[in-house]
């Protein structure tokens, strides 16, 4: 389980080729199965496997709490040892089957078709995706406040943190802060879906939720899908390293979540819900 | 159908807030149905949608060229005009309809499902992907080459005509390059994968393809999924302006794709094939 991968490259540099060795990173499909029925692949960068299938059946609320979870383990299904695909450890460390202490029937979750759309109705438009979200996720009631200065820390402590970005500037973080700014939790992965997720699985199966005196930091850009997952872990404040997208401030408005963009040294903009900052 | 919309942000400035208008980008729910059936729901920025829907169905394999499509045009279902949901312009556009010369069999589509996973069977590990892809996509013959100094140009001229991104820093963009480094398209958009297909939907409804004499440029990351869309439409050389994944490269070493990253200045770095690049 190597999150980066050394590799021959060419590289020009001012029209001079030269053959070094770089740090790719990893990539890999990883299957997610719910009682050794397969639910989705996503492409992701191996480790924390645990922590994201955790975190992706909570924040698509196919989970309501870690409670729900019976055991999470690499498929070992014996027929897929012995059945001579020749599949071996590699293989099967890209499956990870999750069993829950009551089945789950799929077919019947809205959330799930909602965001997979198998089956997607034609009412599937931006205004009734946010009111289904806004059903399922009640807005956060969260008073909490943090003085400005708090946020001005977050980013050099993440890019500190980002110990694969540093080497192979291939990957994407995402930061669990408390309210004093410490980094808690830190994930790298090259889908910033998965980052998060591996965040919220891992504070999902740490008991630490709700998170609702906590900051998510994303090193990328802040779009609707990131803001529905942090309202799911009842985070109240989001911030993002670069931009954010009209959806994701729509929903972060609603759902009474700190929308921040732009985090840079002692700058950032405030699109939804300034309320929480403090100047003093 | 805006590609950016304006908003009151609040902007910290070295503890100072003070109210500023700021241009955010669109991102909107689009909904690709072919033949009246839903098929899947991407987040997208508007506009190119019809080259999108195109881009998707021919990259995901569910059409082998533009003669399969016998219409696309906005969802104008009578019944949900008029149906009471209060259903208007906003929501029609934001559902496209492929009709199709002959009916597509979804179930029966063998990329379709590896890449949406609905059934995905446990053969689906990164080898067993990238073999599908291989039996689907031959590798490349192509024996085009370019002079290294063609290379230097693309950044800037895929720069210079991001417009949304210089205002908004909210979106990837894609460019089709042809060999003397001119930039026959562009498009933005605030997924990369939707980038990419809207550029080579563009070029299928044009009957540009093969796109054999052609260079793609994304301004961000090289995934597997880009190369594998690439390679679907031939395109012999993938530049990338970050990193590439380790799967990406492994899909362009067996595609006999070439594929750059690090695109910066006059510097790149060669991932596969560079034998395509001249140095003088």
């Amino acid at each position: 389980m190597h999150q980066t991968c050394t590799k021959q490259v060419i590289r020009w540099n001012q029209s001079k080729p030269t053959s070094v060795e770089d740090e790719l990173v990893v990539e890999e499909p990883l299957e997610i199965r719910v009682g050794e029925q397969s639910l989705i692949v996503v492409m992701r960068t191996p480790g924390h496997d645990f922590e994201l299938a955790a975190g992706f059946l909570y924040t698509e609320s196919l989970i309501k709490s870690v409670d729900d979870i019976e055991i999470i383990a690499y498929c070992d299904d014996a027929n897929e040892k012995t059945n001579g695909h020749g599949k071996g450890l590699e293989t099967m460390q890209n499956i990870v089957n999750v069993r829950l202490i009551e089945e789950l029937d799929i077919e019947e979750q809205q959330g799930w078709q909602r965001n997979f759309h198998a089956n997607a109705s034609c009412g599937l438009c931006g205004k009734m995706t946010i009111e289904s979200v806004k059903h399922q996720v009640n807005p956060l009631d969260s008073v909490f406040h943090l003085n400005q200065t708090v946020f001005y820390k977050l980013n050099d402590r993440l890019r500190a943190s980002q110990s694969v970005f540093e080497k192979t500037g291939g990957l994407h973080a995402a930061g669990l802060f408390d309210e004093n700014g410490e980094l808690l939790i830190v994930r790298e992965d090259i889908g910033r879906h998965n980052a998060v997720d591996k965040v919220i699985g891992q504070a999902l199966l740490a008991e630490m939720l709700p998170l609702d005196k906590h900051i998510l930091m994303v090193s990328g850009r802040a779009s609707f899908e990131i803001v529905q997952k942090a309202l799911f872990a009842r985070i109240p404040i989001v911030v993002a390293v670069s931009a954010a997208s009209t959806l994701a401030v729509d929903l972060a408005e609603e759902g009474n979540l700190t929308l921040i963009g732009f985090m840079r040294g002692e700058r950032m903009a405030v699109y939804s819900h300034p309320e929480r900052i403090l100047s003093v």
